[in-house]
C-alpha cells in the first residue's frame, strides 16, 4: 500500500510516518518506480500500531521508544532481557534527590523490602531507585502512615505479575518452538505487557479507588448499612 | 527562615522557589524591613515538600499541580470531590484516537466491566476512556490475551483500594474532628495516595515481574524443581 493508504489505516498522519521513516522507527517502504513512491504492508501497519501504543498509551519518548523498538529487533536478546530493557526505557528519568542522607535511608528500606519478600531482583533495576523516591518523599511529607500498605501493594504487584507472566506463558505455549511468529508472541507480552499493563493497572486502581471513596461517603451521609450497594441510591453507574 | 535556608533545608534551589511564588504555588513569605528580605516557616517547606513530590514522583505539570494545591486550599472540598479532583489532575491529556469506531466498543467493554465489578463510578471519570484507550489498543495489536487479565487486574486495584481508604480512614481517626489538623490529614492521605501510591504500585509491578521472570528463566534452565528461590544460585538479590 501507499504511504496515504498507511496513514488511513493507521490514523497516523503522513507527516508524523515520514517523522518515524527519518527517526529510524519504522523501516522503509519497498521502492517502486517512482521515487516518492515507496510501497509499505502490513508489517508496516502493525509497527506503527506498536509505535503508537508505546508513545500514546505508554508515554514513552521517541528515544525511549527507539530503544525498545532496537530490543524488539535483536533476535538474541530473550524474554527476561528484553523485560529489563523495556523497563529501563519506561523508567522517567530521575531527578536529583534533595537530601541524599535520607534517600540512602529509603533505599536501604527497600533492599529490606526485597530481602523481606524473597524477591530475586537485578542490583541496578531502576524500579528500586523509583521505589526509594516514594519513601524518602512520604518520609519528608510525614506521611509514615502509607508506608504502611507497602506490603499490601507488594501482594497486589505479585498477584499481577502473575497474571502477566502467565499471559507470556500462554503465548508461547500457542505457537510451536522454531516459528518465526514465537519470537514476535513474546516480544509483543513482555513490551506490551509492562506498558499496557501499567496504563490498564493505573485506570483500574483510580476507578476501584473512586468506588471505595463513593461507598465511604455514602456510608458517612446514610449510615453503614447502605454502603454494600445494593440500595441504588449510590452515585450514578457509568 | 530566609530563602536561602528554605533552600537548603528543602533542597530546592532559590530560582525555582522563585518561580513557584511567582506562579502562586508557593505562599509568598511575610515582609520584614527590607524589601527583597520575605521570611518563611515550617508551613512554606511543607508546602514546597509537597509541590516537589506532585512534580518529581507524580510527573505532574505546573498546571495540574497549581489545580490539585487550589483544591488542597479550598475547605468547601471533601475527601470524594478531592480524590476526583487529583485523579483528574494526575490524568494526562488523551490524544485523538485513530479509529473512533473500535474505540466506542472499547469503551463499552470498560462499562460493562465496571458493571461486573458494581463500581459506582462517576460516568465522567478520566479513567473509563483511559482504560478504554488501553484496551483498544491491546485490540489493534492483536494482544487479546492480555485482555484476559483485566479482572485479576480489577481484583488487586480493589485490594490496593481498600488499602489506599484504610489509610484515609486511620489517618481522620488519629486527629478529632474541628482539629485544623484533621483536613490537612485527609487532603495529604488522599493527594499524596494516589500519587504516591501509583508510583509505589509501579516500581513494586516490576520488581515483581523481574523476580517472576527470573524464577521462570532458572525454571527453563535447571529444572522447575529450583524455581522456588531456595536454591541460592538465581539472580543476584539486592
Amino acid at each position: 500500500m501507499r504511504i496515504a493508504e498507511l496513514s488511513r489505516r493507521s490514523g497516523v498522519s503522513v507527516p508524523t510516518i515520514k517523522y518515524y521513516l527519518r527517526e529510524g522507527l519504522l523501516p522503509g517502504g519497498t521502492t517502486t518506480g517512482s521515487p516518492n513512491q515507496a510501497a509499505y504492508d502490513e508489517t508496516h501497519l502493525r509497527r506503527l500500531r506498536l509505535i503508537r501504543a508505546l508513545i500514546d498509551i505508554g508515554g514513552m519518548s521517541i528515544a525511549a521508544t527507539r530503544e525498545v523498538l532496537a530490543a524488539v529487533d535483536d533476535p538474541a536478546l530473550e524474554g527476561h532481557e528484553l523485560l529489563g530493557i523495556a523497563h529501563r526505557a519506561v523508567a522517567p528519568a530521575r531527578r536529583p534527590v534533595p537530601d541524599a542522607e535520607a534517600w540512602q535511608r529509603a533505599r536501604t528500606e527497600v533492599d529490606d523490602l526485597v530481602a523481606r519478600r524473597g524477591w530475586y531482583i537485578s542490583p541496578d533495576a531502576p524500579a528500586l531507585d523509583k521505589l526509594a523516591d516514594v519513601v524518602a518523599a512520604m518520609r519528608a511529607l510525614e506521611m509514615v502512615e502509607l508506608l504502611a500498605v507497602v506490603d499490601g501493594y507488594a501482594d497486589a504487584a505479585e498477584a499481577v505479575a502473575r497474571h502477566d507472566l502467565g499471559t507470556v506463558a500462554a503465548r508461547m505455549a500457542a505457537v510451536p518452538p522454531g516459528d518465526p511468529q514465537r519470537r514476535a508472541a513474546m516480544v509483543g507480552a513482555v513490551v506490551l505487557g509492562t506498558v499496557l499493563g501499567e496504563a490498564m493497572l493505573s485506570a483500574l486502581r483510580r476507578l476501584a479507588q473512586e468506588d471505595a471513596s463513593a461507598r465511604m461517603l455514602h456510608a458517612g451521609r446514610t449510615g453503614p448499612g447502605s454502603a454494600d450497594g445494593t440500595a441504588g441510591a449510590g452515585p450514578q453507574r457509568a
